[in-house]
């Protein structure tokens, strides 16, 4: 990007490169993994510890993210208004749909997830606010990708990672399931991201029309799928009703 | 610090900054806040929207946190051995007081909260992880000040805000209450925290018995303390015991 400042975008690379795998590396790892000399990742390295981004393991030397990060990412989610406008229409999506409910906005070329709620049947699940899920294998991200630019062009830089043997892989594919999208308004994946699993999802839009999320509820193919493994049109159409009356809380125009 | 990069060390500002109050802040307020210019105000917004750190308003221009600090914040959590050696402990300690449980780590010159245990009563809580407490108003975070000298280097140089009549404010008598700490291996806040609230914490220690958190209950007055107004000897007793698993857990000598 022109005039962007390097040492930001090399530290920025370098906390994305310890939220991945096992989160601890040295400084020989990260200036390997990176392409720098080492004095220049142990430079940036010194200053993100200074500002608590990175902590040192005091017995190994090897870097981990630090706990400062922990409150950012509790402030984003205080301070994302799509995430709290949207909480009592996710508790009704679910509690009518019998799925769980995720948010998701774009983040690092997939999909954050910013907000979860079970599935409400009190089986144990793992809250999942903050993980990834992958753009083009999932009812969130096919929604986001066709009407996000900026995220649609990140995933153009991207591989598509075959993730079940019904994922779509080639672009020329995904590019019409996105056409698609755009056609109906809602986005569904069948066995597409996890075998057994499919998910149904529709864009959320603030002020202007922007989309600025998608909400979408997932379950096992035979709740959510008719025998053709086409989205049950009832359940599509809760998954709209819930994603316009977050747009119109948002400020959507109709 | 020494060997720093600049424009990282501002960059974190400027995040910081974000953390706080509304979370919406024009380019203008931000430079004015950190006493930066504005064009390299500006330049470093650039590159953190870039980096995903930030986001903008495209109606008002005005920035915000961005999702890959969710990202970031959730995958320090993942990695964090603290937090995954301490989940079961923290389950038994909040079952045996029927007290909430809190375990904390330094961060910003505070305790950032990295596990909580809601009081098992079945009445709505908030979950509190990634909640930054005061360190000198806490038992937590007392705990963290009388043995982690760069928290208590950071406190030092920052306020004692009075958050209740019984709030240490004064230096000394803080500096008196931790030498406290290190003699008993505990520590006690009995509404200096929250009126009514009490609080009882005591070390986490990790390999070769650094400090590396700490573990604590809190909950009513009348529940953890005597007619005395000190902690109830019991359940100073359920607190170490839960400490000293935990750090047996991460390896600390005994």
């Amino acid at each position: 990007m022109p005039g962007s400042i390097q040492s930001i975008e090399r530290a920025a690379a370098i906390l994305r490169l310890l939220a991945r795998g096992s989160g601890r590396l040295g400084v020989g790892d990260i200036a390997g993994a990176l392409g720098l000399a080492k004095p220049t990742a142990h430079g940036i390295l010194r200053t993100l510890h200074g500002v608590g981004f990175v902590a040192q393991d005091p017995a190994t030397g090897k870097y981990q993210l630090g706990a400062t990060l922990l409150h950012l990412g509790t402030s984003y989610l205080d301070a994302n208004e799509l995430r709290s406008r949207a909480i009592n229409w996710a508790d009704g999506l679910a509690a009518r749909t019998g799925a769980s409910v995720r948010i998701g906005t774009p983040a690092e070329a997939k999909v954050v997830v910013v907000h979860h709620v079970f599935r409400p049947d009190h089986t144990e699940q793992a809250l999942e606010v903050g993980e990834l899920l992958p753009a083009h294998a999932t009812a969130l991200g096919k929604v986001l990708l066709a009407y996000d630019t900026d995220l649609a062009a990140a995933v153009r830089a991207s591989d598509l990672p075959s993730l079940t043997r019904r994922t779509i892989v080639d672009r020329a594919t995904l590019a019409r399931a996105l056409a698609g999208v755009r056609r109906a308004g809602w986005a569904g994946d069948t066995e597409e991201f996890r075998p057994g699993e499919a998910g149904i999802a529709a864009p959320i839009r603030a002020h202007g029309g922007l989309v600025v999320g998608a909400i979408g509820i997932s379950g096992p193919v035979d709740r959510l799928c008719d025998s053709q493994l086409r989205p049950r049109p009832a359940l599509v159409a809760d998954v709209l009703d819930a994603a316009h009356a977050v747009s119109r809380d948002l400020g959507a125009g109709h």
